[in-house]
């Protein structure tokens, strides 16, 4: 499939009816700071609590008719199981989630609530890939990959999409690296929509892969990744990585006491609940405030569920 | 002084320079669980993170010129110490603020921060008055009372005079009650501005000097006041009481359970960030639900300066 600005349009457009257009905050004390223009799209305020509503009701959506009636089938622990749930139950489809036995009881909870049909099976990403393989068999679900799936990456950069059309003007975007879903999308979301606009990728040096991947150009891995980032510790795709390696500026790479210090400056300066991955981008802007000095920047606050109980201010 | 429509438009356009124009929100989620429609005046995004930015500004501003000169003073330890200092800073005029011994390090920092000059003395009742008496003699600063003061009153209000701008078709505006400020002039804002729109107060039961003085006609006091909601623990005053007692249509009480389940839902669903005294409104509402089914219903949300390192869940 090609990629064009009115592919992209279509997708927004057609997403509409299934997600919030989350606001646009700033914050005075935090301009300050930066000496940058910041804006922060808050995709904590959308559906089921992060951007990855967009993503998967945008895959959803591209599928027939008839394979729609067969379901949907995913494995993830986090928000992607969430979101795929509730985008599925609100386009009357089934959905098919496994989720690896060992994940906590409040994510099982939310997966439930939002409609979707949890199997559980042993935590190595194995059995994982094999229980859903299984299941797209036995049911004939489809199977959506959380970020490596070119509807989800055209969803994810509606995001991007709204936050330009708001602020035509931005000079970067800045978003998160994880499974690289949100940045390839954010990427040609840049690409189509922004002025003279870069798009700039933040990853903690805990779990840098798309760092080192943009350094050798293949795919690199993490061996471990010790970080509060924990919607970061994935790596890319074969799908997503060339739109990345294409279309990305560069990749800051930001240390786990400068994500946890930005991430108390977004609760405590703006008030509102982001997770530790949301953090990683003003922590960007902070590290290397020289190249951002005076420049309006978009930042992607990628989401806002976070276990209370778990705090580790 | 009378009061009129005239006179809280005139403290509303006059306070518009240095203070926000907070957003309203919503959440899906919250409508279902409580069967109304709500609407949240988000005040935690206000200046130094509280709706007591727009008593204090309106407090200085009606002063003399020569009495500017000379500043303003108050004892507390609370956000409105941060209130009258930015609010003094923005208007350039000193703010002599009186503080127990024993006030947090942060708290004492916030102050400074805004350009506060911090006097302390011992944590009495007895000492802050009189070390805030000790002051007005020694500089001729104006003594300026966190929510007894008409001043004070009519600048609370202004947060729901903007709610009833935009929502002119409210049924009910609930704040929670403290000291009275807020409740009083969101009273009186609800009387000029609304339309068949009723104010209600929220108290924690352990702090129910409003109810009781309500049914009695006159103040009473809270002896002991053990709840979450620390701003919440103050007494009525002889301004504001008069202004709640004639205006305010009645006070929910609701235990420290139903404060801590509705902060719980605020943060965990809204992804904001408010204090406990803010989740006061919203237990109400869902202690007495059957009397707001299907009603439009603003709240609203006084504040989000929350110690991250003390959280409660």
């Amino acid at each position: 499939m090609e990629i064009t600005k009115l592919k992209l349009e279509n997708v927004q457009q057609k997403l509409q009816p299934y997600i919030h257009r989350t606001p646009v905050m700033k914050s005075r004390l935090l301009n300050e700071i930066t000496g940058a223009e910041l804006w922060f799209k808050c995709e904590n305020f959308q559906r089921m609590g992060a951007f990855k509503m967009r993503g998967a009701a945008n895959a959803i959506m591209s599928l027939s008719e008839e394979k729609r009636k067969k379901g949907v089938v995913t494995h993830s622990s986090g928000n992607f199981a969430q979101a795929l749930s509730l985008a599925a139950k609100s386009l009357d489809v089934p959905a098919y989630i496994v989720m690896p036995n060992n994940a906590p009881e409040v994510k099982k909870a939310a997966v439930r609530t939002y409609g979707g049909q949890i199997t559980e099976c042993p935590s190595t990403l194995k059995d994982r890939e094999e229980t859903a393989s299984k299941i797209e068999k036995s049911t004939g679900a489809t199977f959506i990959h959380p970020s490596n799936d070119l509807e989800v990456i055209l969803g994810q950069g509606t995001a991007a999409i709204e936050l330009l059309q708001d602020h035509p003007d931005l000079d970067y975007v800045i978003t998160p690296v994880g499974g690289g879903g949100l940045i390839a999308g954010s990427a040609l979301a840049v690409k189509y929509f922004g002025n003279s606009c870069k798009c700039i990728g933040a990853e903690p040096m805990e779990a840098d892969d798309a760092w080192r991947s943009m350094q050798s150009g293949k795919i690199e891995t993490n061996e471990t990744a010790n970080t509060i980032a924990d919607g970061l510790k994935t790596n890319l795709g074969d799908i997503n990585f060339p739109i990345i390696l294409e279309n990305v500026d560069k990749i800051i790479r930001v240390s786990e006491d400068e994500i946890k210090s930005a991430l108390r400056l977004i609760w405590e300066r703006m008030k509102i609940i982001v997770e530790p991955s949301s953090a990683v981008a003003l922590s960007a802007i902070i590290r290397e405030k020289e190249n951002f000095k005076n420049k309006k920047v978009g930042i992607i606050i990628s989401g806002g569920n976070v276990d209370l109980q778990r705090l580790e201010f």
